[in-house]
């Protein structure tokens, strides 16, 4: 059975998946890079880049993934939806490389990128749409991209088997909370935690056998 | 030159270091024990505990230290201020051992206890009621006692020198949050973080030299 599964969503202490405000020049706010520092400095990342705890969990990102499901804040900055030609953060070649389902009150039709990557722009609730993306990626599995509005309405409706969060060490104070509304969700999880001599501290959540 | 110091202070993955409402019955509302059950594991807390990370982390909560400074919400209930007869959740014999300051707005005459603690009610800033408590724990150290608010406020004042939190994976969802005005806190600290078996993941926040 195919999976829906979370990857390198990284948080800081205090719950934050984004600072503020956010826009084209300033993805994720006042937090800048600070939350992705430590996936920037792997392999996953860079050929020079570390090989050790961050990148085994860095790398498991990618394989196994027939489709992505994304919010509308992460496909671009507040009113991209108002410019036409807007194609997303990523360039010709979107890193997804898979059917990719920006979830989205303005929908439009669907965009064919270079390597592999369509986005589809849906108006859905996350069951809709995990049954759309599930029938895309055929026998694989199914990626909850973000942001943490997105993770937490999936989180929030039961359909996330795999979580890897990363947290960062900082304090943003403001931004957008990935925990709101999610009291007890532990319960429904295995959680694992470890540590890395970077600083940060990878949290694992396996859905427990029903 | 002495230290001040916080220890063994447990929060949830979103922050929170109580949860609620908070009563004589249930002083940590909500939350129950859950936040603190890795330390009453430990051979710090009972004779016949475990012996590792956790433990060497929870014994570091009282050599060296001469003073404690606690809020009122640690001290009792709401509403305990009316009850000239509350002495405190713990007995006879408090675990403190030290001259112990509970800030207040309702002050009162100390209490002497058995074992060493005496409780003294102060109405102060955090900077006054250090100063007194420095005075107190002549060349030892003074600990934050908590609660959260107690914490926050040490924090913003640039006042803490060593923070011992642990981590615990559950999400409690209401309480009262450590984190709340605390942005970039963590620029003035060397943070260091290690995860153990238990599934808590304890971080230290030692002070920067200047």
């Amino acid at each position: 059975m195919p999976l829906t599964r979370i990857h390198n969503f990284s948080i800081s202490l205090d719950g934050f998946a984004t600072g503020e405000p956010q826009s084209a020049e300033a993805p994720f706010g006042h937090a800048g890079q600070r939350l992705h520092q430590w996936m920037m400095a792997t392999r996953y990342w860079a050929a020079d880049g570390t090989t050790g705890v961050d990148d085994a969990f860095a790398e498991r990102h990618t394989p196994g993934i027939g489709a992505e499901i994304m919010g509308a804040n992460k496909f671009g900055p507040p009113g991209w939806h108002d410019d036409p030609d807007w194609k997303g953060w990523w360039g010709p070649n979107p890193p997804f490389h898979t059917p990719t389902f920006v979830l989205t009150h303005h929908a439009r039709p669907p965009l064919e990128m270079e390597g592999g990557t369509t986005f589809h722009f849906l108006e859905a609730t996350p069951a809709e749409a995990l049954a759309t993306a599930r029938e895309a990626a055929g026998d694989q599995d199914v990626r909850i991209g973000g942001g943490p509005t997105v993770v937490r309405d999936f989180l929030a409706a039961g359909l996330v088997d795999h979580m890897h969060l990363v947290q960062v060490p900082i304090v943003l104070g403001r931004g957008v909370r990935l925990w709101d509304g999610l009291e007890a969700v532990e319960q429904a999880f295995d959680v694992e935690a470890v540590s890395s001599p970077s600083a940060v501290t990878h949290l694992t959540f396996t859905r427990k056998a029903p």
